[in-house]
């Protein structure tokens, strides 16, 4: 079997994210290229070669410009700070690599179109890790949805929030810097910005609201000096979609209490879907027409007749967990170029096409917040 | 011991849930005063007659003006329809009787202001039934927020969501009609907005957006003419507090699924507090700094430590209905009106002020739904 | 309308519970009889004064005797200490009276027999305490138990578990003494007994094991002295029901955190049932064969389409309280009476048979554990 | 770093669990080996060939001896059916080498205690598949009861239900064969035997009820001709613990609605736990003498303050699976090896001697449910 051979810059939480997904793919699913751990790049080679022995690849390199000029290089992964998604892709799609980044795509919409453009007209596959999406409940929420079962969807009330930045202790970080996709919108809004796009479909017009709660943070940790937060701790937005559903879409770090609360109440005219990221293998489904006085919410749990679950284990309620989320997002990059080498067009979802879509959703609330005004998405 | 005679005007299901207050309130709780179910109102005395039997009341009178000017009758309690509580109120206002009026207060601002208004002149004792915020749970919510365990509320997200309208043929109501505070904003949402405001405080400036989502109903179950809808199926806004937190608010007749989703999730500074309604005698309590790996969100289950549960039930856990709210709902009318009785200053709450400030807020949200911008409250 | 004349003997939590019923059950069911509160006894004239006046009473006394004869008194109501149940059931009885009893219905098996002899010779109406059974989900499901709809009851996983005597610090009280019902299979666990046998059927034979987990309490709050406790804190027994079903049932005063959980999951060949009574407008349904994928538990939520639900309130999701189910339960023992004087036969549920099945369990449970067998509970 | 070769028998969900959870430990934790994938057998040569090249395993061989033979192999991991756990063990431990073996450990006790004395005659080390108790919620469970912040563990209340026989329709299988460690109780009883073990201590006497549902089973899917079932659909048992602590434990796998209750309430006289393997990511833990009013059980969310969780991820909420669950297994391997090679003494856990107590308690249990009397497991 022919393989594919991976190039990784990065080797934080979600460098080795993205290795061990490579890692396992191939033993749970049926590919049609086999993932080649080859070349790992970091700051430096001292910790390029650390890593690479550690997550297992035969290779390191100090220099990301080594790395996607490399010729046995196929597929170029970026997890790397915000700030270096746009040259490190703009590199590699130049360089014909295919690409698998990290969301936020890059750190300003400009940048994120720039490489989209690049992509596309190079035609190389590309994947954003928006990796909420690939959770085989909410590939069945999306199937509900698309079969009409729940009727039309006229309702969307989404959040994601958590709460590590909620002391207000915590030092100044670079995801407080507004020219690094800082603040919480950017941070981890955007997921459930994508998942709100992706069971209803385009948002059109937005009202922000942006909200510093902590204008400043310690320059340190511990340090008594602090230093000045301009990006949202938190941000609610009142959204309009493209079929006709309007909701609400809050994302927060200051949370208290949260670990990892994306979630969303989604309502159609015949039913209606409720989830959260902290129980990601339930999905709540109500649907009207049942018997009378027996009707309700049923909790559905993860099993091998959803989507992807059976490739991890062959019975029900096991649970997947956070990392096999990554492997079946990986799945569907290898599928992708598997697909495209065979001479067939395809592309991995969600594509810097779709990342564009959601960073300029988080944009425009971004613009509604400082005018105080709708804001209609494709203006932006 | 002193009585407190009742007046009721109307006997639908508000009218039978003040009624059984009344009668239940003096067992439970040690009062000022006995109410008395004195004289019943309705629409006609054969239907009035029929009601008084069998809730109680000694008389009945076909005609709410002779009900309001019978000397006998110490409080004027209104469950009519939304729109005659404004000439009932301000005619009860204008006898001297204190007056219990189930909410919303008024189809009208201005009509709610002159009832304040006249009350307020009048000196008479108000109450208006959002019987949600006599929860002993809320009580407790209120108690943690003021004593700042959870320290400053930045967030508020709440919803009052239920699907009594969900059904699309489901007949044109009053509830329908713009000018007797319909749709599900004015209906139900001023629930949450009520919560909000007793949690957080007043709220400053809004941005809404109204939802028809059915914009025509059948003229009567089963018809197959329909009428026009103009009200709101569901409502979104963006809120901004007194004290600088902000949030979102969603109200909906029509999500699937809810029955009574009367729910917020607070977040502070140093803590977090969720509710729901669907479970009322529980409140989910997070607190930061507690043991590393031990935190969590608390279960509190609803006890006789807790404000005026003890008077239903010794014993934590055996929980109380939504009848019960009505009795503590109740109570206070009787407390505050045995307290000017005796010669001390006193009010109900929530009062007509209290629910004027409700109903501007609701407003608001209106013209900035119309007008597409922020609004600040205090403009309305 | 005829009346029906109460005599209540105690005013402690229960009797209370019992005058709240009756004072409300008129207004919010349409009943053949109207309750009277009439005549009620304490332990002494002074008190059953003073209670007479707060729960509205017409008269009192201090000799429960007096009230049993009392030619005016149609019902006599018994919310006294267990050991006085059975003389003034039986005085009451040999009277001709009616009897509403709370649970446990004696403190002996064989005085509860002589008590069921007694009322079914004499022909009178009996009622015993067993609240919770009146519950419109329990109704629910039972009736879907009834209806086949989850095939044949297997299986039975019941609990009563509270902690009220978690403390060991907490002192001897009459719950301690073994010859006055003392100890959590007695007190409480009747209850789960109750439940098993209203939703599975009979129980045929047990095995036990009563665990006294605190042997001394404090003689009083605060003292040094402490006296010995002999009966059960835990107690956990396997039982086989006369439809072949198998399970356990669990009771426990100790168990920490719990307030009120009266649970069970019950399961059928087709389908299963799981409730808390710590939720207890809930209740979780599953059934067999329905969408590959979609499957799961429903929660059905309280509502008027469920039983005596729609009494207290119209709208779903609004919930009913404890006070709530003694009202249901009261409506049954005024139905049977109003039946029996039209002149149909006609009983009340659950009877003095019924709670002597219940008891004869119990009695089977405290039997096994002494001697470390399997027993019959038919030979008991 | 060396290496530690492995020889896997067995490719079914069990062999791929085992591989998965080999092939990523590496990358996750910090080993003192380093595992390689080396020969993997199975049934025939051709099974093994395509299974090893799937699950990426150097070398295959169609004969378990060969493998057990292999002087190359360290440690032999076994996911066979369970009537070759005893042979294949035997065999490895008789080769020196280590072995890891899934549960049950045999199919009667006699071979467990065999393979237990073969083992630590020989030194080896060994391992038994108990994944769940390498959950980090259950390590923090343990950690509170040893900790005694919940004060001396009184009682347990344990279930491992699941409904994959539910269907009377299922076809007879080898779960069904009594000589095969067929029936509920074998099958998946040991795992809450295992759990309760692990939290409370040894098991000293049982008492102890088996029920077989569906006592015949179609031959194969389909069938008209069915096959008698002798072993347990479910089984429910009274238990008694070395520490005095009493409680219940059922199992079932007719338990229609549930796909993985591995579930337990646990009670101490300070505190108590609440744990279900289908949210095996949380845990409930309830402390007494907390704020009155505030207390109640909260809701504990795995994160990296938890044993092995942020070897998986930083971030707390994320959630690990059952994947994962088995990497955490294999790590307790490899570091016992470690150790033993380094010269130091070490042992697994749960190993052979841990194992052959679990299936101690449960024959206790089949034999108690034969003779229809308390067994004391000692005598077993």
């Amino acid at each position: 079997m022919d393989t594919l051979t991976i190039g990784l810059v990065g080797s934080g939480f979600m460098g080795r994210a993205h290795a061990q997904a490579f890692r396992a793919v191939g033993g749970l699913f049926d590919l049609p290229l086999t993932p080649v751990l080859d070349l790992l790049s970091d700051r430096d080679a001292a910790t390029a070669a650390q890593a690479a022995a550690a997550l297992g690849f035969r290779r390191h390199t100090g220099d990301w410009r080594a790395l996607v000029a490399d010729p046995a290089v196929d597929v170029v992964a970026i997890a790397t700070p915000n700030r270096l998604h746009a040259p490190i892709a703009l590199a590699a799609i130049a360089a014909g690599k295919h690409v698998y980044c990290e969301k936020p795509l890059a750190t300003t919409l400009a940048d994120a179109r720039a490489m989209m453009a690049a992509a596309e007209a190079r035609g190389v596959v590309t994947l954003v890790g928006f990796n909420y999406l690939k959770n085989p409940m909410i590939a069945l929420a999306r199937e509900i949805v698309e079969s009409g079962d729940i009727g039309t969807v006229t309702g969307f009330r989404g959040i994601h929030a958590e709460d590590f930045m909620a002391d207000p202790a915590h030092p100044f970080t670079w995801r407080c810097e507004p020219d690094n996709a800082g603040g919480a919108l950017a941070d981890i809004g955007s997921h459930i910005l994508a998942m709100a796009r992706h069971l209803v479909g385009d948002i059109t017009a937005v009202a922000g609201r942006l909200h510093t709660v902590h204008p400043g943070r310690p320059v340190m940790a511990g340090a008594a000096g602090t230093r000045p937060v301009t990006v949202d701790d938190q941000a609610h937005a009142l959204v309009e979609f493209a079929n006709g559903a309007t909701g609400t879409i809050t994302a927060s770090w200051i949370a208290q209490g949260r670990k990892m609360q994306l979630a969303f109440e989604l309502v159609g005219t015949k039913g209606s879907i409720a989830f959260t990221q902290e129980r990601f293998n339930e999905l709540r489904l109500y649907q009207s027409g049942g018997p009378a006085g027996r009707d309700g919410f049923r909790t559905i749990v993860a099993g091998p007749e959803h989507r992807d679950y059976g490739a991890f284990c062959p019975a029900p309620g096991h649970q997947i967990g956070f990392n096999d989320l990554k492997t079946i997002e990986v799945k569907a990059l290898v599928e992708a170029i598997g697909a495209v080498r065979a001479g067939r067009k395809a592309a991995a979802y969600p594509d810097f096409r779709d990342a564009c879509e959601i960073e300029r959703v988080a944009e425009a609330i971004r613009v509604s917040a400082r005018e105080r005004r709708w804001i209609e998405v494709a203006t932006v």
